[in-house]
């Protein structure tokens, strides 16, 4: 009888084993990729031309956090991407210099994982981090500030010129190309790797029963056709624009061939409300809505110029699918990098003060 | 000859030792007060009512940081009270929700330390930190917030009530008087003990000769009539309202017998713009201009409704005395307590959404 049980024990361990392990291979199959666990092979994708060191990142921290980058002296980068709020502000739209909306009502994604997105911006329009980062500083309605306004701000600051110096060598210029540098360094090392991860490398347990049934829901739903990579998002993909979507105003999309960078999908449940103008506070919604007007297309490479013609064919997710997709999501939750607040070194006399344009 | 150097030396330093002594002897006579060293000590003026725990603070800390506590979601403590730059946001007069200006031109006064003053407000409205925190939540130009809305949305979010009913009791509720009570628990940590405070507590050679010369200069000139007791500041005391100064708008002031809450001089340096209005950049020319007007009256005691009879009289101080008076200011720059950067709870379905009333 014992013999009896333990044979069976062992057969039904093999077999979900078995099954856990060909999903493993079936995610990777469909494109999803964790992120490394291995430190070596995390830092050859976060940092190809070997830009980061201590000193970067913690100087890169400092300008992240420092409102002084702005016009008014009020908004940092962690305004509108608060890294204690999953990297993002938690509005539909975001608000900048002088409480502007953003013109195109559009919301602001995360800087989480942004290192493994293969363009920046919603529609796409930036290759890098360091030239993204170039974008908000100067945007009239985010912090409008001019470049060469800021040069000699963070040029009158003394322990940011020998910050620079320090971390770029003597020569070193400040401008905002290499303020944006050293923003961008910071914001690679931003990387969550959860529990998803921990599965797709090999951890057949890190993942409930549920959560896999999502992961495998997910793939073959086809959800995984534009949510897919390391960033289980980050390219541009073709958005259903004609039909049922209201958007206010999708400029940028149109002038872009209507593609879109498809949202990362890790640490969701922190980056409500969702959507490109944040007009979804359930993700349930969200998942559900998504399944009825974009996924099931097929898709003909990732290129700009070729995708306009692929074909969107709506599929329907049950609420049990939706379930277990939520399920799934769930486990995209990364660990955060502890991040000590930053002191920012003392303005001058000659520091260009702040303005805030107000009453 | 070596005896007779020794001798020299040793009556040099016997006597440079007594000046030094006595400088500390002279200071705390005059009223200055160092943050104790000992921890006990140090414990009892910041909690006397024994409400730190590591519980508290910690989700004290959230709240602090957590921009949801306004209506926008996008204003947090840490907005106006930047604990980066020196516990103030930079700007002359505080801008607020939908960008509002503070009607009263009023600068945001300094987090740091505030836990030493006897008055809070400008104008010394509240006793405590406690009452204070309830003030910014609601004001119309600060984060908007109605207090029923408040305390919806904090009690929506699951992590902060397990966190409140851990650090509080089962039963405890969720408030904006229990909010602001755990904000002004993790404000009362917000001490910055500094070399200054190294000398009063007997370490003679924290402070340089040139230092030591100053602090003797704003004791003498009589700065510390109202700059004195532990935070250099923090108590109500007489505003020179009527001859050179333009006060754009002094409303609450004059409502306040003339008496205004006397800004902490700790960690100055970071806290430009100066005075109550942030009219003065340069903080050598804050010195000289409270010279000329502020110092030197003769005080009769520290109460609310004898203090309107003093007389002002003004004082002049040479470049010279600035130059050490700003030697000294530069000691009080004190040591900041590490901060993580707090990773807030996520937002649920029932968590009233943030209105930016933006256009």
């Amino acid at each position: 009888m014992k013999i009896l049980k333990l044979l069976l024990l062992s057969s039904i361990t093999t077999c979900s084993l078995f099954a856990t392990a060909s999903l493993i291979e079936e995610a990777k199959k469909a494109g999803l990729k964790p992120i490394p666990s291995d430190k070596k092979e995390l830092n050859k994708l976060i940092d190809p031309k070997g830009v980061i060191t201590t000193k970067r990142v913690e100087l890169g921290k400092r300008l992240y956090f420092d409102p002084r980058v702005s016009k008014s002296g009020l908004i940092s980068c962690n305004w509108c991407h608060n890294l204690g709020l999953g990297g993002v502000d938690g509005v539909p739209k975001a608000i900048g210099h002088k409480w502007s909306p953003n013109p195109h009502y559009l919301n602001s994604p995360t800087v989480y994982n942004a290192v493994f997105f293969k363009r920046q911006f919603w529609n796409g329009r930036s290759a890098t981090l360091e030239d993204q980062a170039q974008g908000p500083i100067q945007a009239g309605v985010e912090m409008a500030m001019d470049h060469k306004v800021l040069a000699k701000r963070i040029n009158s600051i003394p322990a940011y010129v020998e910050e620079f110096k320090k971390a770029y060598g003597k020569d070193t210029k400040i401008s905002l190309k290499t303020i944006a540098n050293v923003i961008a360094t910071f914001e690679r090392t931003l990387v969550t790797p959860s529990r998803y991860d921990d599965f797709l490398n090999g951890d057949e347990k890190a993942l409930s029963k549920k959560e896999k049934k999502g992961l495998k829901i997910f793939i073959e739903k086809g959800c995984v056709t534009c949510h897919n990579d390391i960033a289980l998002g980050g390219s541009l993909k073709p958005f259903e624009l004609n039909s049922k979507y209201k958007f206010r105003d999708v400029g940028d999309f149109v002038a872009n061939n209507k593609l879109i960078k498809v949202p990362t999908l890790r640490n969701i449940t922190e980056t409500a409300p969702y959507f490109h103008n944040g007009q979804f506070w359930d993700l349930k919604k969200a998942i559900k809505e998504m399944g009825k007007v974009q996924v099931g297309y097929k898709v003909k490479g990732d290129k700009v110029d070729n995708s306009l013609s692929v074909k969107i064919m709506p599929i329907s997710l049950t609420d049990n699918d939706v379930d277990n997709i939520l399920a799934f999501f769930k486990s995209l939750k990364g660990r955060k990098p502890t991040i000590i607040y930053p002191q920012l070194p003392e303005s001058s006399l000659t520091t260009p003060r702040p303005i805030t344009d107000s009453k």
